[in-house]
């Protein structure tokens, strides 16, 4: 679509009355322009086994048309019909806690034949009515789709196939994964033992990744089928979420989002995230950043919350807010989950657009002049691209081997990606994700590297050359660690970005009371977590630890190596030293500025538009009017149409956006 | 029985040696003049399969009728004999969390035809056994029934007769429960799915409904069997027992006291309570006024503490002080769990009057003194009755949709009726419980309603006409929200009650350093756990919120509707704001007096004789002596038998009571 | 073997590659005298049923030989192959939470019979195959053996069995565990219930019981296999491990380890303690005495940490104090778990002398210097011998009973032994264990009682009599309450004892702000967890607790008894009183002297060689260097070869370590 999109889930089927008439008008008054239907209805659908009934889809498509809205069809496969459990409860999904039972969506067995039998035949039955229809403007297969755990004796033998034909030889696949150890070999495929209770982490990262290949291959063979029913304008998209942290953050630990991206035509997700005293933008730009580097162009934000619980309900001004950020960060469309608030069943307190009284409320009305905006903006917010200078390289296989070995406090992969990514944010620092099987890492100037505990040699060996040609790598501790099969490399660690980082340790301990010392001083907390016990051997000490008995030993170095250069943090360090670090790495990669000198509470984010001109949104994340300096060629911001003069003072209300367009 | 009974649990079946003789001895040095046997010794009395053994009920029997000491007998049925699971496993009750297995009490499925079976056939052996007895004065029905959870396939068939029995339709059952959420829809009987995974509030609690339904069927089938027997003078009782948290207190969730309780003579009660320094009396009269509301009569005491636990054991004077506070709430039997203390098995530290040694301690020996003053007062204390004018409406329904849908922070039902109970017993409001099938809510003067989330319309109409008529209420936060079914009303909130409440609301939000502003203010703490935020329509705002973006919205208010008053609540305010709105609504309802203002440590219970005299319980509970003003006509305190005048100024004993009797 | 042992476990089968050359040859630079191998790797020895593959066990036999180190191989039978569950899925152990899954080690039912005929065949395999190797100075049954909680139906069974022949009568079974209660009365041998969901703490507690003499079956039958292989100077060890609680401390609960000591030539241990700033020695000491006093002779450290996890990994020189810590206490071998750190599976972050790179680093440069200085000492260093004059006595019995009546706070047995022991070792009071079933308790002049909750009538007449014949006995609280089959005593409390202890109550309470008042006073804390309100008949009270109400009871009590004394401990006093408390005995018992005037930094431990000498340990569990004096006859340090003068002031190093043998 050549426009922003600003939508919302709509759900026909759950309404307490017939409402469809006076919905859309409130629609159309708050400028929605896309409506999301039909991907959690199957019982509604198909009440009976081989009987359909799409009526209310019917309806819908037919009003939303009328109405000038546009409608993104879902295939309704991830909360399976009564009938069907009744039919075949093999069909859901049995996990490492046993049999699964009725009641939630997403407890199906995404492998099992009787399952994709029944899904199959209603995605054709839906699509055959629904791709001529003048107001689909595309679909979403599935929703949120992960494994679930499956892990039943069917999952079971694929994956002593899968492993057979990965290995080869069992005595291959025992030296790999170690499993001599306490007596787990197994020395015949016959006796290859239910991976559920298994101890060995290896092991059970590979199961981990073949469940996460599992996912690729259901969501491919979904789209498919649609590909085979859609018209020439209409897309294809899934709704990707993110790690739930009681919000969305995160590299998904289910689902790798990047294979599992490549069949869709454009990616959508989930961002939902903290709010009122809590809203900072770093979780909204986290989803964003990732969602575009996908597939490396703009994105989709399907779900996103409007008043939803009663901790994140938005304070005057937040809606608004957190609607530009997410353009800023490359979505063209921010849609709502969802219309109205939900009467019965689960969802009641996560609230929509409208409360349960369907009337106009304070969120609502602010949704307007968003929704007025974006209609008014919509040519000039269109088609932004952006050429970030900076990647984070993110990992599933590091994260899932890091659940195997946590620390020792209990973070996890995740809470290293956010400690590092927080921190950038606060720099803005915009910067794209990468990942192992990336191949244009070589457009970056600098890569930040959190905890790639596991990885194959040649991305370890590509890391030290992408330095040695120039660019600057920020690692942190734990990387290097072991290989793609979890095995701990027998070499002096960090294991081959030794050489590029000029620095070994071979022993780590947990920090109590220790600080830092060093020309990146901080007396701002201490280490948390892990600490490596660093002996350089080219590089340079930018911290040692402060402790009575590891002060010897170095914590934060940092290293040429030839045109490059790479820095190692071997411990959780104060988010301000990470900050130092970060700060100083922009320096040396001559990519420190203007953006970086802005008041703590405003963040920028850059694009290009379609003609070139670059735009910057300044989004002001505080309850307080924030001054600025407006550095760049002077240009209009566009939501006022004000002309702003270069190097001039601008005001940014509380909680205020400024796009500012240099002509 | 006409006259104040003092007891004992006693199982001479528990006993390591043959003590029967110097036990009874105890009990008459300690003026025990009822017992309770046979209630959990099923295994004992039938030891095999249809092979009876009575005889140490017979013998107890026997030496307690000698001893002029009486009989309460109870059914055995609530704890099943070894021979019975291993002949028939199934009697156990299957839940949610899967198959039973044998050890603890309770374990059974009180609708299994087996165990039917076995316990009709035992309780009309032990019926015609005893009920000519003289020592037997009454009968216990099995004890603290509920439904154990018991959700098995036999159960979930009864229920989907039910549901069918109650929606008629499918498409009535699927619009009420809002079963089109996540193709949770049944479309047709046979699909009905267990309910034991259901992620729908509506189903679920319309499951926990149908549970109760079960006990009630349960207990009025063994009364109906108890009622062949029982001879003129004889009662049958039930020992009803309150939500467990630690101790006694709130609405039992797994069973409709009041519904439960209309086949039984007289309403029996287990109140266990804090003791030592966190004695304060608000458990007793919570247990109190709910057992004697049940029938709007007096009730028995059937369970509580001697020394029970560690941290339990009653400082001197405590035992005392407990004992007279039941009888001011409307006790006319304290009975201790139990005479002596257990030696092995389960309840070993839950400590009788006796302690394993069964020698005389300092708890016997206060109980001696309890037990002399009860047999010389007793026909003063007998037959005292109440007419208080406020009550507290509570639901089974509104605690049950409560806990599918918790409050943020975890706070339940209970804990939103605690918080203003705690604060009625603070200002000595008296008063009666009433439930939404109650039909004397007019006899009231004001009403205080905790949390009525989830009401049918026509409790919420009758509400609003109390109001229109002349009364009082003080409704809280979570009022109105939702109908029988638990689906959320799609009126302005707080539905219905709007009317009389003269306020609404369609947001609401989690406090989060939110203080009041108003004419009931406070400095003493922070609203939590809840806030709506409230606009009046005809209200008088009493508190705005204290909060930089809320501060518009009005957190408490007061409406005149028709004749009366109706406040509302609409946040967890701190209870001393919830005492100073009380207080006004007291003084408004005509109700405020003297006992309001009373010491502190002074609680103050006030009954009717059966002459028609006043009678008024004057407990300190504290470890000093206080003084209170007597402000009545003059009477006579009944322990001391001293005259008490007008407007004199009494001394209370630390933990100590004045019975007033006015003349 | 007549020589100290410094070893290390070896997995040659763990290695990713071939490095026994190289490992052997850094052995060989750190003293490692001894290898431990083959415990854990039944699936590379015997990869498919009945097919046998030593070649690993061969090849590392030759070299270790070659090289002059010696080799203890284990039987592997801990952790059991894939094959055998693929074959036989009931070798798995059922437990109270339902069937085993694969994966872990430690897994399987010690009694089927499937399991035990695979265990025999390849255990004899492996003797035959080994035991006439010169390398090979003994073997290890299993490791760590316990009962792995197997509570199938097979084991039911015999517990059937068991408690019919233990108990002969139904009614004796039912009257000594007190089964009427709640209707748990078994009245047929056949209708005995699965004891896995019995709430009956007498009941359960005979089934610890009854799992525990599994394992001394167990391990008997192992060993009785092994002895008839074994020849002349090879020995037969266990390696016993002691409650876990994050590191190795106390009784352990499901091994009753005197009775499995038995058919053990010598036993061998684990011992992981805590270290780095919260290294103290206790563990080392605890640990030690136990394995010391479970053959009353000296013991093996089969396995203790050297880098260990990342919150043990030693500061510079606590490797070597605690090496010698374990030789001060009766160790003749100090073996580290393990030689490297694995690089897959499960214990890798559990880090062996060596990191995963195989290289020196500074933990095994520290082990260099040990083995080196082993050697040296050897011979004046083996063959210790202690004459302690003090013991505690440990029960399984008082364990097992007390997780069935925890304390109030959650406390277990070895709370309140560690409460005790932890006072003992700052007063540097040298003891040993004893145990119910110990014949020599006589030969002590004090016994200290940790909380025997359970016990039988003899041994609370015996420790009568000890006091009677001049013994001193510090009890704590909780002693003497219950038979062995945990049946509470109808008698007053301490039962038995209270002859001794000259003191009675009959309740106790759970303290709350309570402090202690009397000779033996304390400012320092208060008393928590536990207090009996203890009046004395004829003791004297040394302390009285500080309390409003429970003021006028005694806490602590000392009794003159025959030629003897009994001090009893009422409460879980604070540390402080205990330490006092137990110098007082001291003194009383004529056993206080210069050992409890050192600095607090200094532990001495003391032994006699094999020519009577007296040989001191002085152990500085510090960072800072200290000071002592040595009072003693002079002598030689034996690390220094420094002669040490009587009443000299000597100098510790920090964590140093002197070792003074007395001319």
């Amino acid at each position: 679509m050549n426009k922003l999109l600003y939508g919302v889930a709509y759900y026909d089927e759950y309404m307490p009355t017939d409402r469809l008439a006076e919905d859309i008008q409130m629609m159309q008054d708050a400028g929605i322009n896309v409506v999301r239907i039909a991907e959690s209805t199957w019982s509604t659908h198909e009440p009976q086994n081989g009987i359909f009934d799409f009526s209310s889809v019917d309806r819908v498509l037919d009003a939303m048309h009328e109405a000038g809205i546009h409608v993104i069809v879902g295939t309704p496969t991830y909360a399976i019909p009564t009938w069907m459990v009744k039919e075949h409860p093999d069909v859901l999904a049995v996990t490492k806690d046993g049999a699964g039972r009725y009641g939630a969506r997403q407890i199906m067995d995404i492998t099992h034949p009787v399952y994709l039998f029944y899904a199959e035949r209603i995605i054709r039955k839906l699509m055959s009515r629904v791709s001529r229809h003048p107001a689909v403007i595309g679909y979403q297969t599935d929703n949120e789709t992960k494994h679930y755990g499956t892990a039943g004796p069917n999952v079971q033998l694929k994956f002593v196939k899968y492993m057979r034909e990965k290995y080869e030889s069992i005595d291959h696949l025992n030296a790999e994964l170690g499993l001599d150890y306490w007596s787990n070999r197994i020395n015949s495929w016959e006796d290859f033992p239910a991976v559920v209770g298994t101890i060995n982490g290896s092991l059970g990262a590979e199961f981990d990744r073949f469940q996460r290949q599992l996912v690729n291959e259901f969501l491919a063979w979904q789209v498919s089928i649609v590909n085979e029913y859609k018209t020439e304008h209409q897309f294809v998209t899934q709704n990707f979420d993110f790690d739930w942290r009681g919000y969305s953050y995160g590299v998904q630990s289910s689902v790798d989002h990047y294979a599992a991206a490549e069949p869709f035509d454009i990616v959508g997700v989930d961002i939902y995230h903290p709010s009122q005293d809590e809203l900072t933008g770093i979780e909204i730009s986290f989803g964003g950043d990732m969602a575009r580097s996908l597939k490396q162009k703009n994105y989709y934000v399907i779900e996103t919350q409007a008043q939803a619980f009663s901790h994140w309900t938005p304070y005057p001004g937040q809606l608004r807010l957190q609607a530009y950020s997410h353009l800023a960060s490359g979505a063209e469309m921010v849609a709502y989950w969802h219309w109205h608030s939900i009467h019965n069943s689960f969802e009641t307190y996560w609230k929509g657009l409208l409360s349960h009284d369907f009337l106009p409320n304070p969120v609502y009305n602010e949704a307007k002049t968003i929704g007025a905006d974006f209609a008014r903006l919509s040519d000039q917010l269109m088609g932004l691209s952006k050429q970030n200078k900076i990647a984070i390289l993110v990992s599933n296989e590091a994260l899932s081997a890091m659940e195997w070995f946590k620390l020792p406090d209990g973070r996890n992969y995740n809470d290293i990606v956010r400690w590092l990514y927080d921190e950038c944010y606060r720099l803005n620092m915009e910067c794209d994700f990468i990942f192992p099987t990336t191949s244009n890492i070589e457009q970056y100037k600098l890569i930040i590297v959190p905890a790639l505990y596991a990885a194959p040699d040649e991305l370890l060996h590509r890391l030290n050359q992408f330095v040695e040609q120039g660019g600057h790598i920020v690692y942190s501790f734990k990387s290097g660690f072991a290989n793609d099969q979890v095995k701990v490399r027998t070499t002096v660690q960090p294991a081959i970005i030794e050489q590029a980082c000029g620095v070994n340790y071979n022993i780590f301990v947990s920090p109590n009371k220790v600080g830092l010392r060093g020309t990146i001083n901080s007396e701002s907390g201490s280490v948390e977590s892990w600490m490596e016990l660093l002996t350089p051997t080219t590089a340079e000490v930018l911290a040692y630890y402060d402790h009575p008995q590891w002060g010897e030993y170095a914590a934060i170095t940092r290293n040429q190596y030839g045109n490059g250069e790479a820095t190692y943090i071997g411990c959780m360090a104060p988010g301000e030293v990470v900050h130092h670090v970060l700060r100083a790495a922009l320096e040396r990669a001559e990519l420190y500025g203007a953006n970086q000198q802005l008041p703590p509470e405003v963040t920028v984010k850059t694009s290009l538009d379609s003609d070139g001109k670059e735009v910057r949104f300044y989004l002001n994340y505080s309850a307080a009017l924030v001054q600025y300096s407006y550095t760049y060629t002077s240009g209009k911001e566009l939501i006022s149409g004000i002309t702003i003069e270069s190097n001039s003072l601008q005001k940014l209300e509380p909680w205020g956006v400024h796009i500012v367009q240099a002509q």
